[in-house]
């Protein structure tokens, strides 16, 4: 186990708890290298994990996997295993549309109004009439497109493959981008991390959006070219960014994205793995691996995801 | 026609568009009294409506009637229709679901942290965990109780007489309403204004929420004892409120409500009509009503509502 150290000995118990087959060890304390058969990592070790000569497999304690692929030469070539479930694709669900919503509503003018003590009333249009755009269509993508269209919103989807959502109209691959961002007026990014999306919110994308347009990213710092962003938003382009991941975590403190008038800078917490139901998925992942069950949760090497 | 004078005009060639078999004319220019078979009304006129000898029905432009009750001596006895319809809902729904995910979220705590610059993650229980109590279950209330159970929430509902909503657990009338009570975190009050539900939210009501509950108000400002409100917040027995209405709207430059750091006052937005699809409605329920057919926001005058 590779974690955060504030809590690893927690990790350690209940991870052993829950895999009493399993010797758990923290990575500090892991003896010989040659022991290991499963590396549980959130950011890679410094010295990578190609030293442990009979890795299985390694699993990240996250949707994304992209942390670990920061430089390929230290992560030996063995499955990787993500963690996802239920209650990470409810955080994330709760997180876009409390988000969406406080666009839609334009909820940031509502609480200036508020401390200038202004009785400041207007009618917003209602959700139909406001086109949501989702990008990425995994499991949280795809829950996150449904609940918006339940709440009312025309939502639109697009992803690199094809897929279909009922009462969602969905673009599939590059040559479909331009079809999909055309009149959208809030953009929700939540594409995994590869070579094809790095910086894929960038000047061309939002000069695509109705103007004026909002865009909340809860897929991965290196998916925004930043000095496009704030060109955007001082421009009128955009009129507000929703931003949840950064390049560098946790945001430094003199990044200029944390006192922008119309930036909302929201700590990594759209979707945070609760240590709880994350072990159990993590156990019941590595139990199904190593009895040669198939899991949910493997990644696809040549998708990167 | 008496409204809002600023569109008062506007108001006026609207509705004579939609209504060709009537004439339609503004209160200071309406020539005879005797002439007025239909009102329509927002507030009251200062002298009221009995002069009308010959009024027939009086429409009130919003879904609530209260503001024609505070002296109903004032009011003719003719029936009352409301203005309801499906942007209203939606909006109601939009709003109600925006606050209870804020609320739930803490995304007060979030915009606090950014504005001191500072990178602090928490997790939120997830929305199955947290229990919403919507009181009222009008066209609005279950609208907003069927899209939180959407969400995710655990959401219970309360009103007058008994209702049915799949997925919700529902309680009728005063002798249920401390059941309905217990466990709850965050309390919706959608109720109409009468005599029966007047102040209920009151500190009796407070202390049968969970200690550190939230309250949102968008029913009317009479429902709230606003000095029960401060002592319950200043406590710790509540932990927020978000209030859309007031006793006193708009709500005066001087009251506390204003600055208090655990409210968050709105401009009675929560679901504003908006003149054109309102328009329609009102038009719409005139023609049933003086063709003899059902009117579905006909008032009825043993429930006040």
């Amino acid at each position: 186990l590779h974690l955060n150290s504030a809590r690893e000995q927690w990790w350690l118990e209940h991870l052993q708890s829950l895999l009493p087959d399993f010797d758990c060890r923290l990575w500090h304390d892991r003896g010989n290298d040659a022991d290991i058969e499963y590396a549980v990592v959130w950011r890679l070790p410094e010295q990578g994990l190609t030293q442990l000569s009979n890795l299985k497999c390694i699993v990240s304690v996250g949707a994304g996997i992209d942390q670990l692929m920061g430089n390929r030469l230290l992560v030996p070539d063995v499955p990787i295993i993500r963690t996802t479930g239920a209650e990470l694709t409810q955080r994330m669900r709760e997180y876009v549309c409390l988000h969406v919503l406080r666009v839609h509503r334009d909820l940031d003018s509502v609480i200036r109004a508020q401390s200038e003590q202004r009785w400041r009333q207007s009618v917003t249009p209602v959700a139909g009439q406001r086109q949501v755009g989702v990008m990425g269509l995994g499991n949280l993508g795809r829950a996150c497109a449904v609940a918006l269209r339940e709440l009312g919103f025309s939502v639109r989807g697009w992803a690199r493959s094809e897929h279909q959502i009922d009462g969602v109209q969905t673009f599939a691959g590059p040559a479909s981008l331009d079809a999909f961002l055309s009149g959208t007026d809030i953009l929700v990014c939540m594409l995994p991390l590869t070579t094809q999306t790095e910086n894929i919110l960038n000047n061309s994308l939002f000069g695509q959006l109705t103007p004026g347009a909002s865009v909340i990213n809860v897929g991965r710092g290196g998916h925004l070219n930043e000095a496009d962003l704030l060109g955007a938003l001082n421009s009128g382009q955009l009129s507000s960014a929703t931003l949840d991941v950064f390049r560098e975590e946790p945001l430094p403190p003199d990044s200029t994205l944390w006192s922008h008038p119309k930036i909302m800078v929201t700590p990594h917490i759209a979707s945070m793995i609760d240590p709880l139901s994350g072990g159990q998925r993590i156990a019941q992942n590595l139990q199904q691996f190593k009895a040669g069950q198939p899991v949910d949760d493997l990644v696809n090497p040549d998708r990167g995801y």
